[in-house]
């Protein structure tokens, strides 16, 4: 396929997403997990994306919390992807999301097709998928809003449906066709599924579309008026560069999704019926779909050992799990937590979700890994008085400048070299070399080499919440000179 | 109970036994276990046995593997108990234990009476039980071997049942009776095991005995002449001190039930058919015997939030165990391994342990913890070129004085003092302190205070093996100036 100058890709990376726990947690969302394949979803769809849209023509849409992990994960792209992060000050939904980078889109290039995916759906089928980006730019290019419709496998009641106008073909490429919408059906009854689905005239609304920005900005001016009224102040906000006045607009949008707000809306709606093999991975089991499975109908993943168990999804990650003649369960194990329950029951894991929020135990919030701007940190164990992380800066960069109350910090260098300020000193450390930061001591790391420094940091004191830092300088736009909740 | 001057207790605590994995491993098996209430299992027979005997006159059989964290279990009556580990060089099975244990109670007390008890099973009613060990002792005194009838619940093939010759009474006390034994059947068949469940004449044989040391010293020569010509030799080496004195004698020996090798073959043999409530716990599914259950049958304990389970057994530690809607499952969680199976799979753990073994797994081999004379140790993180461990040092408790040639280590005090030698320096260490311990530098770690140590070690070099060690000086007898494989 030849590439279209005007072709830019909206990776929708800002969802949360608790169905997948104990992989996923509230900030590590299904986008950024190794559910299938060696890559995470997310990088999944970036290198699908790929094949239609040069990478400086990628944008991400996120939000704070996430666009860490994220700048992380696509670490391959960062040169070229730098500038085309949109962050929502928080999550509204679809069409203020659309909207915003539609919005960031026309500033740019006012010509702009722009190519909107979710940033953790499946999808198989590369060329196929090419081909149906290629037709759908060029109905997008008529003012079409273009939706690529999935022929339904199973009478589900859980997404929408859209029912094409057969006899307004708007063109043909590659194999496919593009019609008119006739209508969208918001999740049918169970009665209603099994009929679409034996018609063969209904498609699943796969959450994936194709349009101008300038179309699906007059789209929304027409049909979500508020939030048509907020484009503008929303376009000054991004090219003022301030979060916070993008956040003051923000905070007054009722959230919405562009399915329900615009398109089933919308006279310009079309439906491109594909022939690529697509899903929303939305629980456990309908990882079925998309996993491979053993001989025994397993989905196995990590250290597992097996005696004899059929039709089940076991994923371990570095410990082990043994599982003996297990039928139809999901068994998940993480670092921190582990969840055994009957495949049938996967979607209950919510529940358990909400209990543990409702305990306030950090399993639902976080990994013991969590990302920052300049590398990660694991909590190796916590105990009374004492903290042991290993940390991970990133070549080239470096902690903030900072200072804590009420700890002392122990630092031994495991791969790398560690570049160290400790009030007025500054030295280097090699593997093997330790150094320690007293508390209420100006101190900073970094990594000064072209490779991944590790350390391993012994937090000493009475009090060791990560909201315990007075940052002086930060290369990342961090409050600096107060306390905040978000550490390091 | 008036106490028997005579009366001795020996625990046999050799078995290794790998049907409680994850829980139990190869060097940390069933008895170390906290199983059912907030004891071990070896600390709950200890607790039980002082009832009827004081503890300078309770005696542990174990083997040099085990006896570590034996003694740390037992710490509570550690001064007493100190001089009664016999250590067997080897398991041999339980009849030349016993011989080694009898031999070395004739050697203190030619009048010794013996209660025999296996470290790792559950007793409930202390009262009852006493009953039974003082009109024990009573036939004991007589020249009896006495084995004590646990009235059978279910037709089980695994165990040996116990005929008594009703007619011949030989004692009666605390509403017990004594009689003398019509004969021994091991493990009967199916519809055997039925038919003496139903008769009500038979019981099962516990494993636990009561008998002078010196008549059962008398029928294991009459029996088993191999093992009664060992006595001697086997008497002169425990006399001398010398293990390996002991080892060679004990290579030779066969290994031999007590049971098979001598009750069932003598004819002094006497049974007590008891009324307290006993279990071998022989695997997962049988703790549900003896385990309290929530309403829904569960047996659950630890870390577990469980949505609508029942009649499954879900054990966590400090982790987070998540389950759905289980049904007869049984879920164990270890800080480095987890099972999943249905209970009656519960017998196919052992499989699992096998083919971990064969792998080289050393999940099969110990956890994580791992305990040594001067306290115990705890690997937190391995990765290329370093590991870290907390490292707890008793009171008065000091590791050798050693060096190692691969790798430099560097230790920061958590909890308590740390007095170190290094080099030539020696210095104490508080919280929050730390030092550096070059490679090939002599050092050793102490605690000179009364409260526990703990310190963060991380470990740096290309080879991390517990075997890169050079002992010079050791306070526990451990081989000095010389390699091994066990560390510290």
């Amino acid at each position: 396929m030849k590439s279209n100058a005007h072709l830019y890709a909206v990776i929708l990376a800002g969802g949360s997403g608790t169905r997948f726990w104990p992989l996923s947690r509230h900030l590590y969302p299904k986008q950024l997990l190794r559910i299938i394949g060696d890559e995470t979803l997310i990088q999944q769809t970036m290198r699908r994306v790929l094949r239609c849209i040069p990478p400086e023509q990628v944008l991400i849409s996120t939000t704070p919390a996430q666009a860490d992990s994220i700048r992380y994960q696509l670490g391959e792209w960062k040169d070229a992807i730098q500038g085309n992060f949109v962050i929502e000050p928080e999550g509204r939904n679809t069409a203020p999301a659309i909207a915003l980078v539609a919005a960031e889109l026309v500033r740019r290039d006012p010509r702009a097709i722009m190519l909107v995916l979710p940033a953790d759906h499946v999808v198989q089928g590369d060329r196929r998928f090419q081909a149906a980006v290629a037709l759908g730019a060029q109905l997008a290019a008529q003012g079409r809003l273009v939706t690529f419709g999935i022929p339904p496998i199973r009478p589900e009641t859980g997404y929408g449906y859209i029912h094409p106008q057969r006899k307004v073909r708007l063109g043909s490429k590659g194999g496919l066709t593009g019609y008119a919408v006739a209508r969208f059906v918001e999740k049918p009854d169970a009665k209603t599924a099994v009929r679409y689905l034996k018609s063969g005239r209904y498609y699943w609304n796969s959450g994936m579309f194709l349009w101008q920005a300038s179309t699906i900005l007059e789209e929304i001016a027409q049909h979500q008026p508020d939030l048509g009224a907020a484009l503008k102040p929303i376009g000054q906000a991004l090219q003022s560069g301030s979060i916070e006045r993008l956040a003051r607009v923000y905070r007054k949008l009722a959230p919405v999704s562009i399915d329900h707000g615009v398109m089933e809306r919308s006279d310009r709606a079309a439906v491109i019926p594909v022939d690529f093999l697509w899903s929303d991975v939305g629980n456990w089991s309908s990882l079925e779909e998309v996993a491979v499975r053993d001989k025994a109908g397993n989905v196995v993943s990590g250290n597992v050992v097996d005696l004899g168990s059929r039709e089940s999804i076991l994923y371990a990650d570095r410990r082990l799990i043994a599982t003996i003649g297990l039928s139809g369960m999901v068994v998940v194990d993480t670092p921190d937590a582990t969840l055994v329950c009957p495949k049938d029951r996967s979607q209950d894991v919510k529940a358990v979700v909400e209990i543990l929020k409702k305990q306030g135990a950090p399993e639902h919030l976080e990994h013991r890994t969590v990302f920052r701007p300049w590398g990660s940190y694991t909590v190796l164990e916590e105990g009374k008085g004492y903290k042991v992380k290993r940390v991970s800066v990133n070549p080239g960069g470096r902690l903030s400048l900072q200072l804590h109350h009420q700890r002392s910090e122990h630092w031994v260098v495991i791969a790398g070299v560690a570049r160290v300020t400790c009030g007025r000193r500054r030295f280097d450390l090699a593997v093997g070399q330790s150094t320690a930061i007293p508390k209420e001591t100006q101190h900073r790391l970094e990594n000064p080499r072209s490779e991944q420094l590790h350390i391993i940091e012994v937090q000493n004191g009475l009090y060791l919440g990560e909201d315990d830092i007075v940052r002086f300088q930060d290369d990342y736009g961090r409050n600096v000179k107060g306390r905040r909740r978000e550490g390091k």
